[in-house]
């Protein structure tokens, strides 16, 4: 089993595309960008006991390595396209690298993503995908635009995966639901296209909601203030923490791979039809204020409210 | 130092472009690829230990991380516009990233590169970069498209990467000639965009010439037979080893960096005018023939000459 063994591998399950002029198997790739079109491009990399833990099945971490980045691509509003793959393995395994791509090829194939290149390496096991999605010009959300008094909305239910960690690090039995929040996460694309010329700015969580909503108000220029008894959570969470670690894992966890987004109030309709004709549920978690970067959360009495951490850094934040 | 401290300190250094609409800083890039052009991407990773020695300074790692991903765009006559630059550190260092960065843009700004995304994790020393380059619809060479009796060219030299890794390897000095070559090899971009439409097919020497040429060869279904004396040298080369073992470095050695092309016979002079302008030397080494797959070595004398391997595979191959 050589290197190009296991390209030939990859190249034989992955689809093409019409706009795919030339795929895997020349010195790069050649795509087509529509005219009328810009390139939305994003790229992220998951190593082996930082970004999933060393028992994560492999399938599982090649939905999740396209899942984070086709996150990007929705925070963006943009319609995915094509995406190249960098594996590094510790040595060459054809068994592993086919169980990856049932997990990877099942996310592309979802979102008809052409898998066009790419390398594999030796190395310690790491994974670095980079998506590239199509978008209108001055289509794309932001960070930057949200507006003071704006509604603060989040996708989904927050936690679950920040759960699974816990209970993963903790040495206990991890909740089934909570796993699959953690190795397959949904990326919100649809839910990102019917939010463009809605929503005034948005973001994908994947640090943690406090630190992503912060890095929305710092290009903003706003802050926000938060019902912490507002943040949505699953059944399984609520069940299995008290309403004080439900609440730190919903705002300071990460791994969500939901979407923060803003909208004024006017668009609240506009933002349920939206978000109902994708069957992508959303709850408003807060607003916009004019204190700059300042995020204050409160619970539904009133009171002030924080968590004990505000998200994940990979640099021991 | 956390990592979107590392995140601002290269979106501080990083150089932009008047064709990309949103930079370092978002979810996702935006790039404004112009009508009439198709994208030409490659992505390739870089590996501590396994693509450059362990002691190799900080901004060596940089430019050969972007170089052997600009050469990829090189062999297809792309030019180069854009990259993303995934780092991985096993601990947050501004010094070493700022060194990083000192050869990465070094060679960004030599080719108008704009870096625009990408991220920064925890792990072991690793660098992924992918780049975008633009090429007008059906100019971009490709490895399939050699016919019966082209000639096949290399420009530069080979073998010099490969005798600086042996040197290493083997604990001897090693002749900086040598090391500069390992270390800051150079993409021959504008040599592959003066190719185009001259070329029939046109590989990076990144393997080692037996391998990229078998590569090459498999693509457009002929054989090769070299001429192994014909195949260019440097001074220092020739000085540190003796004839055999220059050949191997030459043929099986990889690093190099170097184009491997075929053009037919009628188009020497056009080869030579094309490279001459771009002050690139090259050499024609053999001929293409119906040997499909097939590379014969051959020495001034006409007698076979073969290498103890062919060529680099990372998985030990």
């Amino acid at each position: 089993m050589s290197e190009f063994d296991l390209i030939a591998l990859i190249h034989a399950r992955a689809a093409t595309r019409g706009d795919v002029v030339l795929g895997i198997g020349d010195d790069a790739a050649i795509l087509r960008v529509p005219s009328g079109r810009d390139l939305v491009v994003a790229m992220d990399t998951l190593n082996s006991g930082v970004h999933f833990p060393e028992d994560t099945a492999p399938a599982d971490i090649g939905w999740k390595a396209l899942a984070v980045n086709l996150s990007d691509l929705a925070a963006m509003a943009a319609t995915p396209a094509w995406c190249t793959l960098s594996l590094s393995l510790p040595q060459p395994d054809a068994a592993w690298v086919d169980g990856f791509l049932d997990g990877f090829l099942a996310l592309a194939t979802r979102h008809e993503v052409a898998l066009v290149g790419g390398d594999t390496t030796r190395g310690p096991l790491s994974v670095c995908v980079t998506v590239h999605g199509l978008v209108e010009p001055r289509g794309a959300l932001r960070r930057k635009g949200a507006r003071v008094g704006d509604d603060v909305w989040v996708t989904g239910t927050l936690g679950d995966a920040a759960a699974a960690l816990r209970q993963w690090q903790a040495g206990d039995a991890i909740a089934p639901a909570l796993r699959a929040r953690l190795d397959r996460p949904t990326p919100r694309v649809a839910a990102g296209h019917a939010l463009a010329g809605i929503a005034t700015a948005c973001i994908d969580v994947s640090d943690g909601l406090l630190a992503d909503l912060g890095h929305l108000c710092r290009a903003s220029r706003v802050g926000a203030a938060l019902d912490v008894d507002a943040l949505p959570a699953s059944d399984t969470l609520r069940a299995a923490f008290d309403r004080d670690s439900v609440c730190t894992l919903q705002s300071a966890g990460g791994d969500d791979y939901e979407l923060c987004f803003t909208a004024p109030k006017t668009a609240r309709l506009a933002v349920e039809s939206a978000l109902f004709a994708c069957e992508v549920p959303a709850t408003r978690i807060g607003r916009i204020t004019a204190d700059a970067e300042l995020i204050v959360l409160h619970d539904a009495d009133g009171g002030a409210w924080s968590p004990p951490r505000r998200g994940y850094e990979h640099f021991g934040g």
